[in-house]
C-alpha cells in the first residue's frame, strides 16, 4: 500500500514514525513529501550562505524512518553541534545533506542516498526542489497597532508571530512541485496531512498548484491528523478551524478521515461537523503522549492508523 | 595476515589505495595508524575550536579504504565546500568524524562506526587519542638570519618550512598511544611505513614512546616504501637520509624491506647501503604514476607489495 505523508520538522516526523509501526502490519511504501520553505536555524544560515535547499525538515523526516539497526547514524544525522564556534546549531545531517544535494548535484538523488544510510523505511522528497518562502497577512503582527494587517515575511516569522495569521502564499508563485512527489501521489492509496504547524508545514503543500492539481487528481484516500495544540501561529484557531483552513486553500479537497486525540480535541461535535463537511469521518482516539506533552505517540498514532489504512473501501 | 600501515595524508592514502589492492591476494587485515598532529586547513580550525581530534589525516585514511560500492559515501566524505560562508575548506567527512567523536565520545568507536559508513577495507585508528603538536629545530626557518636555528611549532608550520629541519618532537611528551593501536601492533605480520611527509607523516609514530615500544616489541617484519619526491619539509634529505633519520629517531628499529621506485630512486647505490644498515634488502619496482607525477600508483605498489608481503619468513 502506497503511503504519502505531507508536513515537516516535528509533526511529519511524529506522523512516520506512526507510519513506519504500521509498515509490517500493512505492507506500507511509504513517502514523505517535506516542505522546504525554512529560513531559522541551521536550515536559514545554510540557505542564506550557501543557496541550499533547507535541510533540516528533510533530515527530520529520514531520521524519523531510520531503521532500529542504523540507530548510530541516525543520531549522527541528528547530532547537534554546541557552541563555540561557528558550526554551532548546525546538525550533522543538515550538513551531510548539503553536501549531497552539492555533489550529486540533485535534491532526490541526495535524499535517497542519504535515506540508504539510515536505513530509512521509505522515501523522503522535498516538495519543491527550490527553496520557497512563506508570507502571511497577520492582523496585530505588531502589537502597538493591534488591528493593522500587515505582510509577515519567512516561514520563521509567521510560525512565531504574535499576531493572527490571516492567509499565507508561497513565493516564489512559479515554484515548481518536485516531479519524484507528484508521482508519488498520483500512484498513492492514502495520501495524510498533518500533523504540524499548520500554515507553514501543512498548508503549504495545498498552495503550490502542481503540488495541489496532484492531491485532487489522485486516487487515493486522504486523511488528517489534527494537533495536539495549539501552536503561535495558529493562536485563536479552532480545532474545527484548522479542517476549515484545508477547505478554503483548497476547496476541491475531499478528506476521508480525520483523527483527533479524545482528550485534547475538547468537545467533538464542532469538529465531527467540520470533518463531515470535508466528507470525512472523525476518528477520536489516544494518540497523545502518556506524559502530558502535546507530542504524539508513535505506537500510540500508528495503532489508530492500523485499522484506517487497513480498511476496504 | 596483519598489515598495520602508519602515516598520514596522502602518502598513508596511497599505502593503503594499494594494500586494498592487494587484499583479495593476500587475504589482509588492514590496520591504518594515523597521525593526529595537523593543526592546518579544516582540522586545524575544528581543533582550535572545538579541541577536537584532528580529522583530516583520519578522512582521507578512511576514504583509501573505501569499497567501490560505497563511492558516494566515500566522496561525500572527501566533498569540501567551496566559497561562500563559515563552512568553506571543511569536508563533510571531517564534520561527520567530529560530530561521531562527540557523540559517541570515544574516537575508536566513532572511526569504528565512519569505517561501516564507506565500507572500509580494514580500521583506521589514531596514533593517540588526544590531538598532537609537532615542533622542530629548523635551521634557516628564518631567511634572515640562514644560519640561525629556530624553533618551529605545529604541524603545517614544520611541514611548509622554508629551513633545514633539524629535528622534531611531539608534544605533550606525555601522550599515550591509543590501546587499540598498539594492540594492532602487537598481533601484526607486518608493519608498514611510508609513504609520506617524513618529518611530519612517518617519523611522529617514532616519537611517542608507547608506539616505539610496540613497533620495537612487535614480532612483525617491517617494510618502508619510500617518497618519490622531496617535499619542503625535506628539502635536501637525500633518500639514503630519509632510512637514516628512521635510525636517529629509533635506534632499536630494524627493517627488513625497502621499496622505491626504481627511477625516483636515482643511483640505487646510496639507498642499497642505506637499507642494508637498518638490516633491509631494496626492492626496486615501478610504482609512480605512470603521468610522471610524484603520487605512487596504487595497482602499481600493490603489485609490488603482494610477492614482499606474501613470502615465507
Amino acid at each position: 500500500m502506497n503511503v504519502v505523508a505531507f508536513g515537516g520538522g516535528h509533526g511529519l516526523a511524529a506522523s512516520l514514525r506512526a507510519l513506519r509501526r504500521c509498515q509490517g502490519d500493512l505492507d506500507l511504501n511509504i513517502t514523505a513529501v517535506v516542505t522546504v520553505g525554512d529560513d531559522g536555524g541551521s536550515s536559514g544560515r545554510l540557505r542564506a550562505e550557501r543557496g541550499a535547499l533547507p535541510p533540516g525538515d528533510l533530515r527530520q523526516a529520514l531520521a524519523a524512518l531510520s531503521a532500529p539497526d542504523s540507530a548510530s547514524t541516525a543520531d549522527l544525522f541528528q547530532h547537534r553541534f554546541r557552541p563555540p564556534g561557528p558550526l554551532t546549531g548546525h546538525t550533522v545531517g543538515n550538513l551531510v545533506l548539503l553536501g549531497l544535494m552539492e555533489l550529486l548535484g540533485d535534491p532526490v538523488t541526495a535524499l535517497d542516498h542519504a535515506a540508504a544510510m539510515v536505513g530509512a523505511a521509505g522515501r523522503v522528497l522535498p516538495m519543491s526542489c527550490e527553496p520557497l518562502g512563506i508570507e502571511a497577512e497577520v492582523q496585530g503582527a505588531d502589537p502597538s497597532v493591534p488591528d493593522d494587517v500587515l505582510t509577515v515575511r519567512g516561514q520563521h516569522a509567521v510560525a512565531v508571530t504574535r499576531g493572527r495569521v490571516l492567509s499565507v502564499r508561497l513565493t516564489p508563485v512559479e515554484a515548481v512541485a518536485c516531479p519524484d512527489a507528484v508521482a508519488a501521489i498520483a500512484e498513492a492509496d492514502w495520501l495524510i496531512f498533518g500533523p504540524g504547524s499548520w500554515y507553514t508545514s501543512v498548508i503549504p503543500h495545498l498552495l503550490m498548484p502542481g503540488l495541489a492539481a496532484a492531491i485532487v487528481a489522485s486516487p487515493a484516500r486522504r486523511l488528517v491528523t489534527l494537533n495536539l495544540a495549539e501552536e503561535k501561529e495558529t493562536l485563536g484557531l479552532s480545532v474545527a478551524g484548522h479542517l476549515a483552513a484545508l477547505r478554503w486553500y483548497l476547496p476541491e479537497l475531499k478528506i476521508d478521515t480525520v483523527i483527533a486525540d479524545e482528550k485534547a480535541v475538547g468537545d467533538p461535535e464542532p469538529v465531527r461537523h467540520a470533518a463531515e463537511s470535508l466528507g470525512a469521518r472523525l476518528t477520536l482516539a489516544p494518540v497523545a503522549m502518556s506524559d502530558g506533552s502535546a507530542r504524539h505517540d508513535p505506537a500510540a498514532l500508528g495503532a489508530a492508523l492500523v485499522p484506517v489504512l487497513g480498511a476496504g473501501r
